[in-house]
């Protein structure tokens, strides 16, 4: 199985020493459960869903040849609430749903498509208030499109090692510890392990 | 400093249960060496020098802004040489050749650039003859262009474990002490380490 995952720096896995971050981790766990997956990481620092839309199909395609079982996971959404000079969101929140219905009804025609919905950047109430209000109408969008939607807002926002990583790192990126309890939380979404086949 | 390591898939470290290949590895050395690295893993499986040409500047673009300290490293030919139906090569050498040195010419006006040689893939002779010698007239033009080469054919053909992995796995790929045997031995290239910022 290929399986690409998709989004912005907390993706990526920005700040953590062991160089693996949530998706990482989750394919460990899958390996270490007998499944043969192949990943790439398309996380990217800064990204908004803008530029996901833009970039996400090409990137995918040409790591996921048809003849394979192929996977597709998203995550986005933080910097599109980001406060820009002005105090205002980098994009208006319905631009952003815009773009994840987009992306989300392309993705899933491609293949089976998951998506978790974005981190809190912890260091921004105003930035996080946006995010955690675009949280939950992902949630709905993904539920008018079938595809399985793992709320994390409230998960990181309460996860003392995430937070204390980030109060010791730039503010926003947890280190090792942070990213491995989000990864644990992911791999018990039963919809997680039926996506990657752990599950039956 | 943000670092694209762009290739194939000794890039992406398929096979490897760790989910780390030799990127992630020297990453985390950079990183417990107190360096702020974020990277970005361009390995892509089956993909030849052609592939790589077409895509790594707009995926590199997207991923290293250029107001950041940006870096660019390369691993790329063993797909070129892997046989066809025919016997013949996927690309012949010439082509390679000329891919490289288009790549290798714009990456270097980009950003500082290395180039690893391509590993050898054990299972197929005719495609190693092949490699072992696209891996000399790379090293040759790495000279030529003035752009760092390390020649990894030879040390992954001698390495104990790269090649009990990859005869348990795919016949190809290693798995952790393999893709941590090499890592090793590219931190260990005074060239590496000066290019990623380690030795002053």
């Amino acid at each position: 199985m290929r399986i690409c995952f998709i989004g912005d720096s907390f993706v990526n896995g920005t700040g953590d020493d062991d160089a693996l971050g949530w998706p990482g981790r989750v394919v460990c766990s899958a390996r270490s459960n007998g499944l043969d997956v192949t990943y790439y990481n398309l996380g990217v620092r800064r990204d908004t869903s803008e530029d996901i839309r833009r970039r996400w199909r090409t990137e995918a395609e040409r790591r996921l040849p048809p003849e394979n079982r192929n996977r597709l996971a998203f995550s986005f959404g933080a910097n599109d609430c980001a406060s820009e000079a002005d105090g205002k969101a980098r994009l208006a929140h319905a631009k952003t749903i815009e773009n994840a219905e987009l992306i989300l009804r392309s993705a899933s025609s491609m293949a089976p498509t998951i998506m978790l919905g974005p981190a809190p950047v912890l260091d921004d109430g105003a930035s996080d208030a946006r995010i955690k209000r675009l949280s939950c109408d992902l949630q709905v969008l993904g539920g008018d499109l079938g595809v399985p939607f793992l709320e994390i807002f409230g998960f990181v926002s309460g996860c003392a090692a995430w937070r204390r990583e980030a109060a010791r790192g730039d503010g926003a990126h947890p280190n090792g510890e942070g990213y491995a309890a989000l990864a644990d939380y992911i791999w018990n979404w039963r919809e997680f392990r039926r996506w990657i086949g752990a599950d039956k």
